[in-house]
């Protein structure tokens, strides 16, 4: 049991990322007090029944009274009125923070409300699943996961140590880039796949010669995999696609021109050109599972047996 | 345990399929007699070792004789010199299926060298993980999966039931449809899925701007899923894109167009049409659960933890 880093943590939104917050804070006993905000009433019952929070707030601004860490957890698209909102309560020496997965939006949105007292360190822990809402938080979200923070240049060091503390005793391992820089390499191992499996879902679901019914059926011959990353929260998803656009516009620019050689050697028959590249994207798999970012196991270690479970398990 | 249904089963190739038919077949007793037949040495030696057949043979044909079923396990590419290979040793009576993942081209390139006293029953088990070889094989790969069968119209309705059983036996459901239907829809739930992931996976690792390490560090926000997929072996998934060209190229038309819909999205800031995808998405992913084809843990029920596993474990 750690020693608490914090004296007060405000969750704004307690959706999947902020309910793994308040657990994994809890966990390693990093702050004397939790309290969260949520949009909604649905949310605020969950979060008092399942005691995310030391206290729960509809209004965010009651919420970080008092807080010397605020973390923005809601769509990236509300952080600018979010700040406007708890901005006059902010306490003088306070870090704020956020879990978005742009940040170039985010500093853009968010800096022009924070006053000259407190610190804003955006931030970007690399974690998530397919759920999303208060329930479906877990301690161990951020274990093993890489947590991303952009400081400006001007941000106080000893501010920034402490909340790469804070991550870190969440069981996250924390590198330090810029907003541009992390949006670039967020566009493409996240953004432009999460963009072309909603895209894949889409399309196999639009066809007129095979029906959704056998769609679903024979799923798990690859397509399974994509409804998964297509399953992620719509708004959040909306707000990432227009708050990185310039980015993702780029990577999927590349992406396609890609697509358009391997369609052409499909075309021609030229299966040396199809061969080189699957050779070569195997050994990248390998490379994830040495660097532990995922696992070894056949299948993601998915049940096999008569039936695939169906029962959620967290 | 049931009773052997076929007396003489005969794997040409004992890759992850072969080598799991072998274990479904010994788990159920559905056969006398397993022999088997590899194109190199050290897969003949591993299928000694794991005792996967009662003999092995370097010479397809030696492996057939006295087979009452018969079945490619061999990448789809080499299947018509396979079948003109062992042709003259099968036994009149004889079935031959295979597994291929198309199936017109296996009609074409398989048909003119069968038989006429031998059945020719295509086949597809709708199964397989990211890893390939004679070790990679176990007994429930087939387990509560779907198995295509794509008998001609003048097929033996007895040697088509006796075959559908096996399968049944081994785990799998089955499922009757013609070569093209088949084609078609494997190509949009399993062949443009794995030639997308294998397009994202070559272009992430081309990039000047983000390097390979960033790439593979990063990976656990979408990314891995699809280096997963294009893990896959590199031979098979030639000889698909090549055998299966016309169905492939008319999915992949679709995924683009709809793909340069939602590029235009992006780029005018229509947060509309992005959020209407991604809800109806999620609903694509729910009916997979539903329908016992994929797991509903969070993540694939991925392990949580300090550091990811990275054991392989079957």
């Amino acid at each position: 049991m750690s020693a608490a880093i914090y004296d007060h943590i405000a969750l704004i939104g307690l959706g999947l990322i902020g309910s793994s917050i308040s657990h994994a804070v809890r966990r390693a006993g990093l702050a004397k007090r939790i309290t969260g905000s949520a949009r909604t009433e649905a949310t605020l019952a969950t979060a008092e029944r399942l005691r995310l929070c030391d206290a729960v707030y509809a209004d965010p601004a009651e919420a970080v009274e008092g807080a010397d860490l605020i973390i923005l957890c809601t769509p990236v698209g509300t952080y600018g009125a979010v700040t406007e909102a708890i901005a006059p309560k902010l306490s003088p020496g306070a870090t704020i923070t956020d879990v978005g997965s742009v940040k170039g939006a985010v500093v853009r949105d968010v800096s022009p409300y924070i006053p000259d007292t407190v610190h804003f360190i955006p931030g970007h822990p690399i974690a998530g699943t397919e759920y999303s809402g208060p329930e479906s938080g877990f301690a161990e979200l951020f274990d093993g996961r890489w947590c991303i923070l952009t400081p400006p240049p001007e941000a106080d060091p000893a501010a920034v140590a402490k909340l790469k503390r804070f991550w870190e005793l969440c069981g996250a391992s924390v590198e330090l880039m810029t907003p541009s820089h992390h949006d670039l390499v967020l566009a493409i191992v996240s953004h432009v796949p999460h963009l072309i499996a909603y895209n894949i879902v889409g399309t196999a679901s639009d066809l007129e010669q095979v029906t959704q019914k056998e769609v679903i059926k024979f799923s798990a011959s690859g397509f399974r995999d994509f409804t998964r990353i297509a399953a992620s929260d719509p708004t959040m998803w909306r707000d990432v696609f227009l708050n990185n656009r310039d980015a993702v516009l780029e990577m999927l620019g590349r992406f396609v021109e890609d697509l358009t050689s391997l369609q052409r050697a499909i075309r021609w028959g030229d299966g040396d050109a199809l061969f080189d590249l699957f050779t070569r994207t195997r050994a990248i798999r390998r490379s994830i599972i040495e660097a532990g970012q995922d696992t070894a196991a056949p299948d993601f270690g998915r049940p096999h047996g008569p039936k695939t479970e169906t029962k959620k398990t967290a």
